[in-house]
């Protein structure tokens, strides 16, 4: 390969912060190792751009792969059609299909090798909803994109700490009625394979939580860990992983802890994501495992709002590119 | 009042680190700013300073104000009669009423104000449970000993962070099962009140967290936010109080979050432990709210598997003694 291949970074939900986070990360590309190619409408970013005063020449492409050349001087875009002005801060529903459309074309282009990762601006879902889009998120609508044997996996990161939510959107109570040993399994085994294929660890350390407070302490508050998490943890041993667990949801995550794992896996979202965001709120990165392609995005939501206010943090959606590039990297050389 | 009442401390669980770690604080007694009195056995106490090779005068008292004068010199301990020699690491079940014991009579000097708090050492709950003891934890049993009218809230602090669970020590299907607005809405005025008679807050602010992912995402996750939470949010606005919410429980404790509230209402034990243990794993603070005295504990566990090594960390005893005398000093201020 003579030339990387770029990222592909979605427009997500068009009132909310994503455009003006993108053109803030293409002023910082000297912070970034592969170029990226919004896949947008080149007007709608035109126009944020000059609301906002940022000096970011925006550059029709039809091929991510022209996009490598163009970036150090103007920021590539490949097409999505908006049926109307997008304006910060406020929901149309006409846009939504124009989101969805830049998560497709992004999958499109990565399953056909066009890019080398993926990573997507947030979406506001309940816009997606009312325009027929039934998905609970971003993780669940590119698993079903990638066909029907993918099982997806929400791994949340931040310097020092990852984790994955064996559920992911759902509500607690459903969450806790999902929980199966099958689950655990499959997950666990999944994020114990990305560390190898993807984060170059080569014998990963998994910790597995409990459900209930203190782990359940010996059956005295509830039954799940008894049930599903030891039996899982002690299949996942059986097939030579080092697994540690159920640990004390509350006392897991500590500096000292969080020393001793490469992943934890974690029984329900906010198990997983309260963590991260309390240590790091504007570095997280989620990085989905288990689809064919590198998809990484931002933690954080649309942001109506602080959208066009010129005020939102880029952070993130930095951490999401380096990871992305990051991953792509080692995957390619572990595949090599 | 001519002399400050001492504070006094549990013995806990007799095979736990209590005893090691409040010898250690006795060490450091230069940085509390109120005499301590043990609850425990004298010979217990000494034992265990001579295998950990600490010099540290045991002088056994009756009445806790005697503490005061004694207290620079040697560390003054209330009886309290084992039938056994507790041994480090190792269960004894026949020491599980010594552990109760304490506790009783601690609760007793700081009804009759003989102390100005108590601060509790971890007690192993499921030694306890084969003694008969059928409470889920101190909380719960120092509310019960203060009658039948006392309603206990569990308060977490940090450096930075106050949380309050509204339930404790259940189960998480059953801390769902047990969500109400009456709940919500009593554990949040004591939380209210206490800040303002315990932590000199004059105008508290409060932070609601919502039961499920994205606090429900408008109702596409779950229903409780919808049913209870949001209707006990509004009843406490019109009480006049000051409070947010329901937040999404991931982003709610991130440090610019932190910064808007005084105290965050959390809807289970582990989403009010894991901002806390993540953020300061040694040095948080377990306050009870509710009862007629103050209380504070060390929010870690009776850690069997180190006790007797001398490696047990007493950053967090020290912290809930600083802390129950800072309460105590605010409340007898306010009370005046």
């Amino acid at each position: 390969m003579l030339t990387p291949k770029p990222i592909a970074v979605t427009m997500g939900g068009p009132a909310g912060i994503g455009g003006e986070i993108t053109l803030k990360s293409w002023r910082r590309r000297n912070e970034l190792p592969v170029p990226f190619v919004a896949i947008d409408s080149p007007d709608r970013l035109r126009s944020i751009a000059r609301d906002l005063d940022f000096s970011v020449p925006i550059e029709p492409v039809d091929n991510p792969q022209h996009a490598v050349d163009m970036f150090p001087d103007a920021l590539p875009v490949c097409n999505i059609d908006m049926p109307r002005t997008s304006r910060p801060g406020i929901l149309d529903q006409s846009n939504a299909n124009a989101a969805i459309a830049s998560i497709d074309r992004a999958a499109d282009f990565a399953k056909r090798n066009s890019v080398s990762a993926i990573v997507t601006n947030p979406i506001h879902k309940h816009n997606l909803y009312r325009a027929g889009f039934t998905y609970p998120g971003h993780t669940e609508y590119l698993a079903d994109l990638c066909g029907a044997n993918v099982e997806p996996v929400m791994m949340l990161t931040c310097d020092g700490l990852r984790t994955v939510s064996i559920t992911t959107h759902l509500s607690l109570r459903e969450a806790i009625r999902e929980l199966s040993i099958e689950r655990i399994l499959s997950q666990s085994r999944i994020a114990a394979h990305s560390l190898k294929q993807d984060f170059g660890v080569s014998a990963p350390r998994l910790v597995v939580a409990g459900l209930n407070p203190h782990a359940g302490e010996d059956g005295s508050m509830g039954d799940e860990e008894a049930k599903f998490i030891t039996p899982a943890i002690e299949i996942l041993r059986q097939d030579g992983l080092q697994v540690s667990g159920p640990m004390p949801p509350d006392t897991m995550f500590s500096a000292t802890a969080r020393a001793t794992y490469d992943a934890a896996i974690c029984m329900y979202h906010d198990q997983a994501l309260i963590p991260i965001k309390t240590l790091d709120f504007s570095g997280g990165v989620n990085v989905t495992l288990g689809l064919p392609f590198v998809r990484t995005s931002p933690d954080h939501g649309t942001a109506l709002d602080i959208a066009g206010k010129g005020v939102a943090d880029e952070t993130s959606l930095i951490a999401a590119l380096q990871m992305a590039a990051d991953i792509a990297r080692v995957r390619g050389a572990t595949a090599q």
